[in-house]
C-alpha cells in the first residue's frame, strides 16, 4: 500500500545473483522475457550515454519540489542497489545532484532512477553515477515534507516494490518483480541465444517475412500487393 | 490517398544522383530551397550525433504499437532508400531494433525516419545505423494488424510520397518531392555559394542590418531607437 | 515594460568582473546562491554538452517565426554579452543558424539562450558557439514584423532585463539580476567552500541525515522506521 | 503539392448530396466506415459543444502568428463549405475570431477546422458558427506572409484535399477524399443499420463476448481465467 | 503483479456501503482523507460536467490502440462497479463508445475511468454513463492482443487494485484502498464536519492566517512584510 | 525584483475606473489594444464558461505543491482585485478550493488566475467564483514553504506587477501594466466601435480582401491564383 511517513528497512532483496545477471541483457530484453511489461515510460532519460546496469530497488517517495527522502533513503542503501525515486505529483525540479551522488555512492548504490529532475549533470558524468531522470534542472528543492522509503510506487508508470530487480541502460528502464527474477533471467538467455542466428540469417539478406514465416498470415489478414 | 493493406512494389523513385546530391546540403538547406516546406515536426530526433543522409523514401503506415508492416516493408527496401514509417495514431513504442536494422542494412537501406519508438540505440550506433525517431522505448510491439507499405503517409506532420526524397542529419528531416527534386538542389546550390561570402562578411564584423540593407524596411515599419 | 517596436541602445551592463566571475561557479550554485529563484524552464537545453558561459544580457523580444529582431539585436551587442530571445508566443522554428551565429560572435556574444528552435548545430558546434534553445528545427523563418531589443522579456519562465548575468552550463540557466550580482557571488563562493568539506564527510560514509542534523526533525514530523 | 504563395480557385468538390448525408453520421462512424484512417488527432477540440457538420474542404495553408491567407480564403468560400487550416509550424495563436466569422458565414461556410487557436468564443457560440481548435488564445496574428488556399494540406495530421468531405462533431473530425464519398457513405450507412440491433441485444445483457463470437479467438490467444 | 493473459473472477470487493458512502464526500475530500495518496494524474478529465459516482474497481490491462479486453472485462462486472482501464503505452485512440456503454450500464457498471480515448461523447451523455478519459477520440482500435482483467494496474499513474474504491467526480479520480476504505470513510466525515464552520468562519471576513493560527509560523520561516 | 520571503503591503493599485471599464472589452480586445502583447499562455483556462472579469493584481509567488501563500495573500486583498499566483516551477497541484474562494470572496476578490491546478469546481461554480488554472486537480498542497505576495511575478508567460489590470474572460487572460490601463481603454474603445462597421460590411458579404484593402499587398507579396 501507498502509504506517507514511514521508513521499511531491512527488506527482502532479489537474490543478488539474479539482480547481477539480469543487467547483462539490457533493459528490452528484459522486458521482452517478461512479456512486455515492466517498462518505465521512455520520458525517463540517461544523463549520460553509455551506462547499463541492474541492481534491487530501494523505493523512494518524494514530495513535489522536496528531496528531504532522498536523504533518509541514503541511510537504506547497500551495495548493489539502486533508488528508485516516484514523486507524488509531476516535478521537474532538481531533486538530486552531486552531494547526493557522492553519499549514494559511498554507500554502494550504483544509479538513481527518478521521476524528477536531475542536476550537476557534469560532476556526476565524471563520477559515473548514473542517473535516468525525467529533466535536467537547476531548480532546488526544499526539505520540508515527509513522503516514504521503501514502500511500493508507481514512478513513470511502473509499478515498483522495494528489493525487485531495475535493469537500465540508453534504451530505458524496466522493474523485474522479485518473484520473476529468475524465470525472467532465463527467459532472456533463451532470447538473446536465438537472436544471434537471427542477426546472421537477416544480414545475409534473408527476409524477416521468410524467416518469421509471416506470408501465410499476411496474406490471411488480407494484404494485397500491387505494382506501384 | 491513404489506404490499408496495400503494399505497392517498384515504386517510381527519384533519380538517384539527385536524392544523393541533396544529402550534401543538409536538412536546413535543402528546406530553405523549396521555399521553407517539407520539414518534418522537431520532436524527431536523431539516436546519434554526426549523421546526415539523403535516400528515396519507402513508406509504411504502421498501426500503433504493432511494427508488423516494417517486416513486410523490408522486401521493398532497394539500396539507396530511406524508410519512412507513420503512425496511425501517436505512439512512441519500441517498432524497431538491431534486429530490423540488421535486415534493412542488408537490404540497403541508409536509415529509418520514424513517427515512433526505437529501441537497442547503443548497437544501431554500433552498426552507424542512423534513426530519426520520436522516442526511444523498450515498450515491445506486437504483429497482428494490417497497415501498408509505399502508399502517401503523414509522418511527423510532413506528407511523403513513396520515392520522394528525404534528406536527415542532426538539424532534423526535410522530404523532397519527386518532381522537386531537381529545382530544389539547383535552388540548394545557389544558395550555399551565397553563404560562402556571406558568412566571410559577418565574421569580419559587417552587420545583417546593412549586408541585407534591412534597416530602411525597419524604419519604414516604425522601429525606434532609444539610448537606455 | 514589455513594449513592441523599439530598441534601447547604451543599456547598464552588471559590472564585468562580477558577470565573468559568476560562470565559474556555475547555473545551479548561482541560483542556490540567489535563494533558488531565476531559473530558466528546464525545456532549454545546451544544443552541445560541456559549456559553461556566463555575460550580461542583451535582450531580443521576437514574434513567432520571426527572425528579424536578431539581425537588429546584433548591433547591440559587446563582447561579454549573452544574447537572449524571448518569443511572443511558443514557436519552435529555427530562428538561429549559423550565419546569425557568425555575426555574433565576431561582435563578441559568448552564447545565445534562445526561447525557440535552433538550427545548423554541427556547425554552431565547430564553431563552439553555445547555444541553449527549446527545440533544433531546420522550419525557417521570415522578417515581416518587428519586436523590440533591451526591453524587459520572459524567457522560458525567467525574468530578464537587459545587462542582467547569465549562467549557463550542462544543468540549464539562469538569470542574476544586475542589483543582485554582488552579493549572489559572494553567496555563490560560500557555498562552494562548505560544499568541498560536505562532499568529503560523505564520500567517507557519513549520511547526510547525521551531517546535517535531520533525524530529530524528521521524527518531529513524525517519520515512522519499520522492519520490513 | 505542398507549394506557397498560391490561391486554387474553381476546385473540384465532393457532390453536395455526399457531403451532406454524411454528416448525419458523425465522425466517428465516417472514420470507422473508411476502414478506420482520415482521423485528425484529437486535439482539436470543438470551441463549443452540440455542433455536428459536415461539408465541403476549402484548405489553407498559414504562417505561424500569420492570418492573411484566411482573408483570402474567404472569396473562395461556397455554401456548404468548411474551411479547413493548416500551419507551417506549430501555433496556439489566436488566427480566427468573430470578424472573420461573421465573413466566413456570409459567404456560406458551415466551420472552421484550425489547427491554431482561435478567439471569441463567446460571440462565435452565440453566432453558432463551430470551430474546431488546437486551443483557445487571444494572442493576435500579424498579416505579412504569404501561404497558399486549396492546396493538399496536413492539418492535425490528417491529409486534406481541397473538395474533400469534412465532418465534424463532439467526438473529433475526419476527412473523407472525395473519390471515396460514395464508397464511404454507403458503408456508414450499413454499420449503423447494425449497431441498432446491436444495441438492444446488448443493453438486454447479452455480452459482447457472445455476441461478436470472441470467446474462441480469446482462448486461442491464450487467456485463462482464474478465480480471484 | 501485473501480468497478461488473465483474467480474474470473484475478486474481494471492497463492502458496498463503504463503496457507496465514499462517493458522497467527492474526490477532493477522499484523497485529503487518505492523508494526500491515490489521486489520479489530472489528465484525466470526465466527459460531461456534472457526474459524481464512487464503486469498486473492475480493472482492465489494454494493450495499445486495442480494446479487446474491454469486451472480456464486461462479463467480469457486477452492479456497483466501476470499469479501471490502464494501457500498456499511452494511447488516446477511441477505446470506448456507446455500444461499450450500453453493455456495462446493462451490467450494473456504474462508470469508466479510461488512461486512453473515448468516443460517442454526445450518446454518452445522453445515457449518463460517465467517463473519465485522457481524450476524447473517433480513432477507432482493433482487438487483436491480450491483455488482462483484474489484475492490478497503475492507471494514470495511480495504482489500483480490483476491488478498491473509485470516486470520481469533476474534480478529478481517486483511488482508496480496500483496506482503508473504512478508516477514510471516517477520516472524511470529520473533514468534512469541520470544513463547515471554517467555510462559516471564512465567510464572515476572519482570515486563514487567523484562524489556522499561522502568524507565528510564517514569522519563524522569516516572513517579512514591507510597506510596497 | 522576484523575491522570496516578503509581502508588500499598501501597493499602489491602478484606478479603479480604468481597471473596471477595460472588463467590459474582454481580454482579446484589451490584448490587441496594447499592440499585441500582454497575453497569459492558453494554457490557463477558465473553470467554468461565461466569466467575464477585470480587476486589480495582488500577485502571489508559490513554491511547487505549497498553497501557504495563498492565506497570506488573503490579507492583503481589497474590493475589485484579482490573485495572480504564479508558482516557482510548474505544478498543477489543486492549489486552491472553496473555503480559500470562501475567504477570498469574503475580502473583495473578483477572481483568481493561477498558474497551478484548483480543485471543488463544482462549488466554485455554485459560488461564482471565476479561476483560470493550468489544472483542475484534486491533488492536496502542504504549508511549509515561503514564497512572496506583492512580487513582480511571471505567470503562464506573463509578467505582472501588483496593481495592474487583469482583464480574464472565455478567451483568455491579459494583463494591461498600471502605466498603459489609461491609453489601453482609450485604444480598446476605438478599436471596438471601428468593430460595429467592419461587421455589418462582412455579414453583407464584403470581403475583408476588399475592406482592408488587401489586394495590391497581396500581388505585391507575389500571390499568384489559378484555376484549380
Amino acid at each position: 500500500m501507498i502509504e506517507l511517513g514511514v521508513v521499511y528497512r531491512n527488506i527482502e532483496r532479489t537474490e543478488r545473483r539474479l539482480a547481477d545477471a539480469l543487467g547483462a541483457f539490457g533493459s528490452a530484453t528484459a522486458h521482452e522475457a517478461m512479456g512486455r511489461v515492466g517498462a518505465f515510460k521512455p520520458y525517463l532519460r540517461p544523463i549520460y550515454p553509455g551506462a547499463q546496469v541492474s541492481g534491487t530497488a530501494v523505493t523512494v517517495l518524494l514530495q513535489p519540489g522536496d528531496n528531504w527522502m532522498l536523504h533518509v533513503a541514503a541511510e537504506q542503501i547497500e551495495p548493489g542497489d539502486i533508488v528508485v525515486a516516484a514523486a507524488l505529483s509531476e516535478s521537474t525540479d532538481g531533486f538530486f545532484g552531486d552531494l547526493l551522488a557522492t553519499s549514494f555512492k559511498a554507500r554502494g548504490a550504483r544509479a538513481l532512477v527518478i521521476d524528477g529532475g536531475c542536476r550537476d549533470v557534469r560532476t556526476l558524468t565524471q563520477m559515473q553515477f548514473p542517473v535516468w531522470s525525467r529533466a535536467i534542472s537547476i531548480k532546488g528543492t526544499v526539505k520540508a515534507t515527509l513522503g516514504s522509503v521503501n514502500v511500493p510506487v508507481v514512478c513513470a508508470g511502473a509499478l515498483v516494490h522495494p528489493g525487485d530487480v531495475i535493469v537500465a541502460d540508453d534504451d530505458g528502464v524496466v522493474c523485474v518483480p522479485r518473484a520473476r527474477a529468475g524465470a525472467t533471467l532465463e527467459a532472456a538467455a533463451k532470447r538473446e541465444a536465438n537472436e544471434h542466428e537471427k542477426r546472421a540469417k537477416l544480414a545475409s539478406g534473408v527476409l524477416g517475412l521468410d524467416m518469421y514465416q509471416m506470408r501465410e498470415s499476411l496474406a490471411k489478414a488480407g494484404l494485397r500487393t500491387i505494382d506501384g
